[in-house]
């Protein structure tokens, strides 16, 4: 099972593992250290397992969800390419060691040499899932599985509430382009990954710039209300039209200009006035959008400004999203409802161990239940390519036989021995991916109301 | 008002500025640089100001919220530290201007020289805030303000949306503990400044290390259910014994076992009959928490733990955490509902110019009217300490006079010259300031129900 996977590969033998260990020299950039993203509890349960020995046995952990937030009809997996580079990320500094004071030296002697070195299963980002889906399968020593616990859910759990809200606005846009403007509305670091799950749920652009850059996310913007108030007159009467006049000299008669500052029907006019009937467009951010929209789009036409595009934001959701879908937008601005994942913001999964040393093994608390042993993730496609239903397997079992439906496999290898397996899709192929199985759900499953998920997932072979 | 603030200045001039501007060399790694967790529109905005030179007319923005989210009585200001630390760390590294290609060589040559020189007033961390506080008045340039929206509104949304919650929840607990651990639930950087925000509001502890580690707060945890089941027999047979018995070994009795891996009542068994009357506690992380720690008090007291400690988790918020006053719970452990903010997520704080180059300025479209101007907030308090009112007055207006009641003011210096002032409160002293500021609500102002904010604003001199 353990070969030496990369250049930079030592080899190591601990005490009481049954399989030698490929650790690499740490490399990572203090800032860029994941290992302290971590709660408490793992690490003084690492120093107990080292003692008692359970520390080398064989572990499978598994992340899934027992049910899918806000009885939405199915969930989008985010976040799978963040937590493999977390993982690689995940190494002790000696600062970070010295911060640790309450571990024996044995314990730290252990995380300072610490790679994660074992496999890793699952689902790909941009799969749907549904309860129970195994969406991560993690298989290791107890110690170097247990650690990795907080920061493999604060990513997944994160950026899978953001894809799942955001492939329900997009749903609802029917083929209309959203911009993703929310970064003022969450930290400034999930703001960041935010932008990416909802690029990766099929969002056109992103305002934001470190996501652009970090990511190659087409970034986008129109002009905020302070542009236009700071074009006051001498005497401090507002100038909208020279606020107009100089964002278009300076970017171009294809900008949006924002319209609704002091009264957008006298907005409309200034702007088009100015720009000329081939302006790019104009934002409305304020009102009923519904009304407005069609005032506007009749008061462009009548301007002669027919491809000039209306852009609206303000507090928009999936739900208000959908209620403009009669009318004239062209684009939408998305800010506060996707980055907090619109009314659900964490994802719910969570990781617990299915197997020790070969045995299946699980927690039978009431409410909490879960079902034993390592498992792989199917679904059972008609010809037609509409899904029928998930199917969950033990981890090695055959492909199941569901009647004459095709039966894909959904668990895809992620990690070997601590390496990432190369070749996994980009952001942009996932994006596409996605797109397709939205079209593989029976149509009932995009309804934007709440009821039971689109697909029921059915345990074979436990 | 512009003097050489630290010995790491130099001054320069820029072209139409009316006045000198301070700036430093750039020292910050480009792993703490903040520049680009920005809007592209202010960057755009920026470039058209920098030609039709609005750029240099002075301006005033200011952060406030228009409502309190959920119908609560008061908000909890959270993350003003951290946004003055970001403004000191909104540099722009030559990679970062690279990937600005959408931007012209003067607008770059401004970024690359970029250092904030303004001024900063406003409510201090732990302050209580109320529909319209004047939380944060930014004076500058306007191109130096207006770039600093995104990070400035990002930390303030995100921290006092989480010190909010968290208050509310501290008050529900009536003087017993609460551990922060919800790491796991929200992204993995959100995560550490929510726990910091957590501990502003009174949390006691936190399970993250980071936060920990980076803040000062103290790390606590237990154990996972992970750790009972790794401990199988041979024959794959769960021995919760040896799991309780080994954590005994390496933490101590003091340690606190989680009990309800199978069942609670042979857990809270086993675990006495391992650590003896002296076990520092167990946690219960499932069932109906208020019938289950009844039984579980009067078990272990039956055995002799008088003095054993009962913690509980398991998706609390403050309605759960209030209806378990009357229970005999010794310690909360809170996860997802404070990292989201318990239904709130963002703390809906916008960024608005309120003045330009001396004019009060404001937008004027539907529902989302603001008031022009700079502006100071005070409170009125009576002798008993009771808080009566939130006053807003001009800026520079003098201390409004209310009858025969105290009136403090709550907007304080926190930059100056783009500098931080001396010796702001301390996490820890702006943790001991809320908790005395909510001991001045009047009393049906800590009530968790939805209503009215807990005092009214009210703008004098405008």
């Amino acid at each position: 099972m353990s070969i030496l996977v990369t250049v930079t590969c030592i080899k190591v033998a601990y005490v009481n593992t049954s399989k030698p260990e490929t650790i690499r020299t740490p490399s990572v950039p203090k800032e860029r250290s994941t290992s302290l993203l971590t709660d408490k509890y793992e690490l003084t349960m690492l120093e107990a397992a080292l003692a008692d020995g359970t520390a080398h046995r064989q572990c499978t952990f598994e992340v899934f969800a027992r049910r899918l937030q806000n009885e939405r009809r199915y969930g989008v997996v985010g976040g799978t390419a963040r937590v493999l580079r977390a993982i690689d990320d995940y190494v002790f500094t000696e600062e970070q060691l010295e911060s640790l004071d309450f571990l024996n030296a044995e314990t730290r002697e252990y995380l300072r040499n610490f790679r994660f070195s074992g496999s890793i299963d699952g689902y790909r980002e941009g799969e749907l899932y549904f309860p129970n889906s195994p969406i991560l399968t993690v298989r290791g020593t107890f110690a170097e599985c247990v650690i990795l616990e907080t920061v493999i859910l604060s990513i997944m759990n994160a950026d899978s509430a953001i894809a799942s809200a955001a492939a329900r606005m997009v749903t609802a846009a029917d083929g209309r382009p959203i911009i993703e403007m929310g970064s003022r509305r969450t930290h400034e670091y999930a703001a960041v990954t935010a932008s990416r799950a909802a690029y990766l749920a099929g969002f056109t652009a992103t305002s934001n710039l470190e996501a652009a850059h970090r990511y190659g996310i087409p970034a986008s913007g129109t002009a905020a209300h302070s542009w236009t108030l700071v074009h006051v007159n001498d005497d401090g009467t507002p100038n909208e039209e020279a606020a107009f006049r100089s964002q278009i000299e300076t970017l171009g008669v294809d900008t949006i200009l924002l319209v609704d500052t002091f009264d957008i029907e006298k907005g409309v006019e200034t702007a088009i006035r100015v720009a000329g009937p081939n302006l790019g467009g104009v934002r409305i951010d304020s009102g009923d959008l519904g009304i407005l929209t069609r005032r506007v789009r009749k008061q462009l036409d009548d301007l002669g400004a027919h491809n000039t595009k209306i852009v609206v934001s303000s507090d928009l959701d999936e739900f208000a999203i959908a209620g403009l879908r009669g009318d004239p937008v062209d684009i939408y601005g998305v800010g506060t409802s996707v980055v907090t994942g619109s009314g659900a913001p964490t994802a719910a999964m969570v990781y617990k161990v299915v197997e020790v040393d070969g045995h299946p093994v699980a927690k039978r608390s009431s409410s909490k239940q879960s079902t034993g042993g390592g498992k792989r993730g199917w679904r059972a496609i008609r010809a037609s390519g509409t899904a029928v239903e998930e199917i969950v397997t033990p981890f090695d079992a055959e492909k199941p036989v569901v009647g004459s439906l095709e039966v894909r496999e959904l668990t895809v290898p992620l990690m070997r021995n601590g390496t990432t397996v190369p070749d996994l899709p980009t952001l942009s192929e996932s994006r596409d991916y996605l797109a397709a199985q939205l079209v593989s759900l029976p149509w009932e499953g995009l309804a934007l109301s709440r009821n039971e998920p689109a697909l029921n997932t059915r345990f074979v072979g436990f």
